[in-house]
């Protein structure tokens, strides 16, 4: 009975984690390749439900970096790994929707999440 | 149809934000009373839900400030308002589960979240 209590309470210890804290968590591929980290969570304000993770990729202290957002229900977090693994080789990363620090994205077109859905193969968010 | 495409178009923008944004927005009581302002987000790592908002009460610069904890599901957001709104006036807020920055909850103790969402009424999280 106590290995199953603790069981649980380990479980419960490592299922939430305050937002501050997800970002910069690292992101890795089904190679253990690490591809990046997180960078921000967009979250719904109605829902609550993170609807996209964006990974910052490449770059040196910020510059030359790139931002993916990531659907957040292609991200699986690895207990092993202590990161989120997603089935993403390096170079499907490269060719998917991507922005950089001088070209934000406008969250607010609609089209804009439903490319990001559609790249990796999810359903439309939102809808 | 002009109007109903702006309309969707601006519930979009009002929909997702940044989790790092949702820090520091205002929450209120139904007497449009200011409460607090979100100081952190509760992420479930697995599902990506926001579990809890905890708002900062009281206190100056950070200083005999205290940190409640509230259920994702009593937050709705008002659009009028730009903030959060709770049916919560000063005294039940006064009287729910809190803790000061010297005395950080277990949240890895599952019975902490469950006394949160017990004081609010809410089905516990996570069962």
């Amino acid at each position: 009975m106590q290995t199953t209590a603790t069981l649980v309470a380990t479980d419960e210890t490592d299922r939430l984690i305050a937002a501050d804290k997800v970002v910069g968590t690292s992101v890795y591929n089904l190679r253990s390749e690490h591809l990046g980290s997180i960078y921000s969570l967009m979250v719904d304000k109605i829902s609550g439900q993170v609807a996209y993770a964006v990974m910052s990729f490449g770059g040196f202290l910020g510059i030359g970096e790139s931002y993916h957002p990531l659907p957040w229900r292609v991200l699986k977090y690895d207990l092993r790994m202590g990161g989120y693994v997603v089935d993403l080789d390096r170079r499907r990363l490269e060719g998917a929707p991507s922005y950089s620090a001088s070209s934000l994205p406008d969250w607010s077109d609609r089209e804009y999440g439903h490319r990001i859905d559609d790249y990796y193969g999810v359903p439309p968010y939102g809808i």
